[in-house]
């Protein structure tokens, strides 16, 4: 154990790829499906990665096509995905982090940094802690209104709510009904819970502890009634929280803006309800992915500025995928540095290291390639649009799951392109980012400077 | 003057302005098209940006649009607008290199450095030079071919001699024919000396200096016949030219590649013809713009590398736009460089130091969000497709001038989209890559170091 997490870069998609391959053989089983026939190999492996890798992605609708018994695969499937993503990250940031303050020499502390097996205890507890305490509430308003507003059965209210509310928390994007929340859209008592999981989900554990530790309401209910100045947040809870107020402003904006007249969409409805409907779409791009709008029929406008959303993500450490809040606005900082000229590249009084700085271009770039990439491979085996085709690519990759409505109809190899992104997406950025702030290395003597012109 | 030059991050995009308004002014008269009537202030200005910026994109076709006098205006305007470039470009680096050589200490020197003005006579001088030389023999080569092979009539074959001449070697991409240099695809002695005019042309003054100078054929003219070692090529250089090389092979494979059997393109010619088109189509995306293949018939796939190609351009102090080589290739540098988990960014065994890794950084990614917005601005009042739109914003961006068709169909405001992605990107990401260099300030405390979490 302590050997492997010196090398959790390995050790997180080796054991992200054993669940995946157990869930598509479950999900290969006649039991799995409504008919009794089976599911093809390839459309059990890209249900698995999609649910694994909490993106929602379906090549078949999950209500009609998987049996109760496939509902609780995925289900499964998707906790136990969202759980591990959500502590492997929170463990390596913890390793990656920690091995900064035990050392400032940033190269030499590597090599002996190995976390207890205590700490690992006490981070999985709290992780499970939080992820059972907001599914519970969030599954106990829904089932709430599915049986007394909706008249469900007492045991698919239940149900409904234990699915939507795994799904939502873990931001997996996957529904029972073939419309995913569209039916729900103008009703807040559904899409209220399910929007707040999502977004609470999203913000990434680390952040969530913090704010908690820090809140007024902790202290007092410790019997903390010192009145002493709260400490502050750290850089990343700071960053985190605002990026996330601003991105869930501009998704809100665009859905507003682009969609008030359109009447596939916001059209229709009154004041009221476009302007909650507008909100509720505009989280969704990070990176939850239910629809409780008819993607397809959006603007081109609206694809754009989701594109955009959907490759940002959510928080680092969270259930969330892209390239992460921290990641984007930390790349956003070190340009306004640039161009006002500043010295160092600082956020809220505190200087960010130069390898920092690399992670984030690093982690944005290599984003921005595999997506290009996906794209064009995608486009070279098909005859959809360029807009739609990016937008696939991006959702898949940042483990969003709205669709254009052409993943469905994707012939086996762009199937497999896909396959690839999710997991690239949601298993690669994580290790890779860890991986990068772990192997440094030494060398024993120093190159010469040289300053080549750019731009 | 002096004082002027402590600024140069404002007097260059003043002065192209100016230059664009003069331009403008001359096109709107009578005498500048061929009809009485005179032409639009829009076309006039969309013209002129095109010229100075040395884009080549047009809202009206060349030849049949503008008079004699018009075309002799747009050389005018593409010659001083090219040369302006590569002055104030070249200026602007060596103000920012020597002072890294003048002092060690980054911040401290900014306030005292200016150039002399036999610096810039200079400069300016080896500039023309060069210019003249190798537009002479590119002239010298088209007009032969013209007169001798074509029995064009002796001004007709100096005047085509000279302005593909021009417009070659400052990557301007404006041509005399309809169908830019289609006609002569097949035609080696007509496309070489265009190619290596906007190669030549595209690799920067700077590098272009140094690898004259320590070449062997000039040292041996020179007389100097010792057998030391010759001095090696800064870093600047050698990326500049093994980047350029790869680029020109991407080029060329991707057209020989998705272009081999497409009957609109190269499907019809034979093997050496193939070959040989896919080169110069494969050039011409850094950043040139003539065609010799018809822009819209091309795959999508030859539009999504071509687009690639474009953004990244040529080299830097050169007539070619984009964010160029060296931005492109130091950010793969980095990229590496944190993969590996190396402790400093290096190559060819020199450091790239942290401030030019961020300008890099910010030309590159300012470069994606000028594009993105002006796509989208486009898409809003248009309903041309993605690819076409996002084709088209490069191309302005990066001053390339291909088209896939749809510039002269825009709309007013599209086209002041146009014009102003053609001013960014061809003034604005010089002067902001200088204004960055020059522009640092002091800070008399510094911050504590915090590091958030990323990817
Ligand atoms: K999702
Ligand atoms: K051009």
């Amino acid at each position: 154990m302590r050997r492997a997490l010196r090398h959790p870069a390995r050790l997180v998609p080796l054991a992200f790829l054993a669940f995946i391959l157990a869930g598509a053989g479950l999900l290969m089983l006649p039991v799995s499906t409504e008919t009794p026939e089976a599911a093809p190999p390839l459309t059990a492996l890209f249900t698995s990665v999609s649910a694994v890798c909490v993106t929602g992605l379906v090549v078949v609708d999950t209500s009609t096509y998987w049996s109760g018994f496939g509902e609780a695969v995925i289900t499964v499937l998707i906790q136990v995905g969202g759980f591990g993503i959500i502590t492997a990250a929170t463990l390596l940031g913890i390793l990656t982090v920690g091995r900064m303050r035990l050392s400032n020499r940033l190269l030499a502390a590597s090599e002996n940094q190995a976390l207890s097996l205590g700490d690992i205890g006490a981070v999985v507890r709290r992780v499970a802690v939080i992820t059972v305490s907001v599914e519970a509430v969030v599954a106990l308003a829904l089932f709430l209104r599915f049986r007394y507003y909706y008249d469900f059965p007492v045991g698919k209210a239940l149900w409904y709510g234990v699915f939507h509310s795994v799904s939502s928390f873990n931001n997996a994007g996957f529904g029972l009904e073939a419309d995913s929340l569209m039916q729900w859209v103008t009703d807040p008592f559904v899409t209220a819970p399910v929007t707040a999981a999502l977004i609470i989900g999203g913000i990434g554990f680390p952040v969530i502890v913090e704010v908690l530790r820090k809140s007024r309401l902790t202290r007092a209910m410790r019997g903390d009634r010192r009145r002493r100045p709260i400490p502050g947040w750290s850089v990343h809870t700071k960053l985190t929280m605002v990026t996330t107020g601003v991105l869930l402003a501009v998704g809100f904006a665009a859905y507003a803006v682009f969609e008030w007249t359109n009447p596939a969409t916001l059209g229709p409805m009154n004041v009221g309800e476009k302007l909650w409907a507008a909100f509720v779409a505009g989280a969704m791009p990070r990176t939850a992915g239910f629809n409780n709008l008819p993607m397809a029929d959006l603007t081109h406008e609206t694809w754009m500025v989701t594109d955009a959303l959907m490759f940002i993500g959510g928080g680092s450490s969270s259930t969330a995928g892209g390239i992460k809040v921290t990641t984007f606005v930390l790349l956003a900082v070190v340009i306004w540095s640039e161009i006002r000229g500043e010295p160092d590249v600082a956020v809220f009084g505190r200087k960010i290291p130069g390898s920092t700085q690399r992670q984030a271009l690093t982690v944005a770039l290599l984003g921005v390639a595999i997506v290009a990439v996906g794209t064009a491979l995608v486009m070279i085996e098909t005859e959809f649009s360029l807009d739609q085709v990016l937008f696939e690519s991006i959702s898949a990759f940042a483990t969003v799951g709205l669709s254009t409505g052409i993943t469905a109809a994707l012939p086996p190899f762009s199937q497999l392109v896909m396959i690839v992104l999710m997991f690239a997406g949601r298993v690669g950025i994580v290790s890779l980012a860890t991986a990068l702030a772990l192997r440094s290395r030494h060398r024993l003597y120093s190159f010469p400077e040289e300053r080549p012109l750019v731009g």
